[in-house]
């Protein structure tokens, strides 16, 4: 299929999408690992969320939210939404050949691989990531003695949204999520926040687990895969200053901006305009 | 514009639309008062939920859901989304002339009139239909010396769509977005649930308001609408044994099926299969 990317571009830059604001999680890890990378971040927000959809439903709202990134030039796409790297990665890197494509789903599994000793690892994920099992396969695939015991957990990312991040709400929430399973798996030692949306959650999440888990999100490393390719494929941008962030929003730029703020963090929060773009559905 | 809509036969069907399942409170509220009728309901769960969207997005989401249902026939349409009842009202009566369009603001804003003695009437909903300041508008349109103040609460349709809808989460919650407002308007004697997921909710707000406010939701009030709409144009069902509920869903059918039966209570529950049908996007 024809595209307009510029998979050979050092100076292109690299494009971001979620269904929302969630994937602003990977885009804040991106901007402090490779500070001299543009990137060009798109929310969904048009038909988010993705995590209670069917998966038919969210390849095909992936792939137009990838298709507008992919005809403004980017170098190498991030599917920063857990939901989308779980059902469309493989597609995406069909339809966008040769253009790279990263999802967060094989980089979480890792991170969680390496930061458990027991191998009994709990994954909290939205509905349709946790319905697909793409975190059991991943983590099975890297280490075939891991049990993997999965938690959808959709009030979170409504309480990411609502900026309700921490305080006894957020945390009666996640006792009541978690609880049940901490006690029928006292060997788990490594809880994936396998949602781009969680992390901003961390501190609540962490009170009501206790210190027994290691808290394993897929930002970071999710980071470190992409610079790990644009050095691989010689990509990395030559100028350490040219480093910029653009947004676009399929609806609502506005509020796309305020709830942002929450999982970007300060520094780039003043950065935070929202382009509105259009999508078609196919 | 054509329509395949049958305005004028009384055998045909209710239809009636939401953006998911917080609409089945108003159908559960219309089988209850009209049980010789038909209703078809479609739940536009692949776009899901309209509250946090722009105006413009709702209007094109709902004309594309009210046209399944004209296409299949209905003799009335409801829209049981206040969301979309606060922005695409006017715009569905136009297009689908001469069939009746009923909204869920209007019955809401009458119920809220005749059930505060002081005027002073708060309104939640979510953000969509907060910012459309439409229940503002149509309180004050029925009674001047009004004092309306609206309340956000997109925390609430994530709750009801989880089924935590009592217990200490649901009525914290409640607390938190509500303990201001009440402080601030000691003459505040009743309170619209301003969106049809939160009829769910009920016991909780109530336990979280107190005695003080007389709790109104817009479904039986609807229902009634619909009725005297029915009557006036002889388009009452003929056969009393005839009534029927069929659904529709955009996207994931048994989570449908599923989520919903928190909402039309036991009676209906048994009912919930819904089909799938797919949305051309405008």
């Amino acid at each position: 299929m024809a595209t307009s990317s510029a998979p050979g571009d050092r100076r292109a830059p690299i494009g971001v999408f979620d269904s929302g604001v969630g994937g602003l999680t990977v885009l804040r890890a991106l901007r402090e690992q490779l500070p001299a990378e543009s990137l060009l971040y798109l929310g969904d927000t048009a038909r988010l969320p993705y995590g209670t959809k069917s998966a038919g439903t969210v390849v095909r709202y992936a792939e137009q939210a990838a298709r507008v990134l992919v005809e403004r030039g980017v170098k190498l796409l991030v599917i920063a939404c857990n939901t989308a790297s779980a059902v469309a990665l493989e597609h995406l890197s069909e339809v966008f050949w040769p253009l790279p494509v990263i999802g967060v789903v094989e980089p979480g599994a890792e991170a969680a691989c390496a930061a458990s000793r027991t191998g009994e690892i709990l994954v909290i994920a939205t509905e349709g990531t946790v319905r697909g099992g793409a975190y059991e396969r991943a983590i099975q695939a890297r280490r075939a003695d891991a049990r993997v015991v999965q938690t959808a957990c959709p009030l979170f990312v409504a309480l990411a949204e609502e900026g309700w991040v921490r305080g006894a709400i957020a945390e009666a929430i996640a006792h009541r999520y978690l609880d049940g399973v901490l006690r029928e798996r006292p060997e788990a030692d490594c809880l994936v926040l396998g949602c781009t949306h969680f992390p901003v959650l961390r501190a609540a999440i962490s009170a009501a687990v206790g210190p027994r888990l290691t808290l394993v999100d897929s930002a970071e490393t999710t980071a470190r895969v992409v610079a790990a390719q644009l050095e691989r494929r010689g990509l990395l941008h030559p100028d350490p200053a040219a480093g910029r962030c653009s947004f676009l929003a399929t609806d609502a730029p506005a509020r796309f901006a305020r709830v942002g703020a929450v999982f970007t963090g300060e520094a780039l929060a003043a950065e935070l305009t929202a382009e509105a773009v259009e999508l078609v559905d196919l």
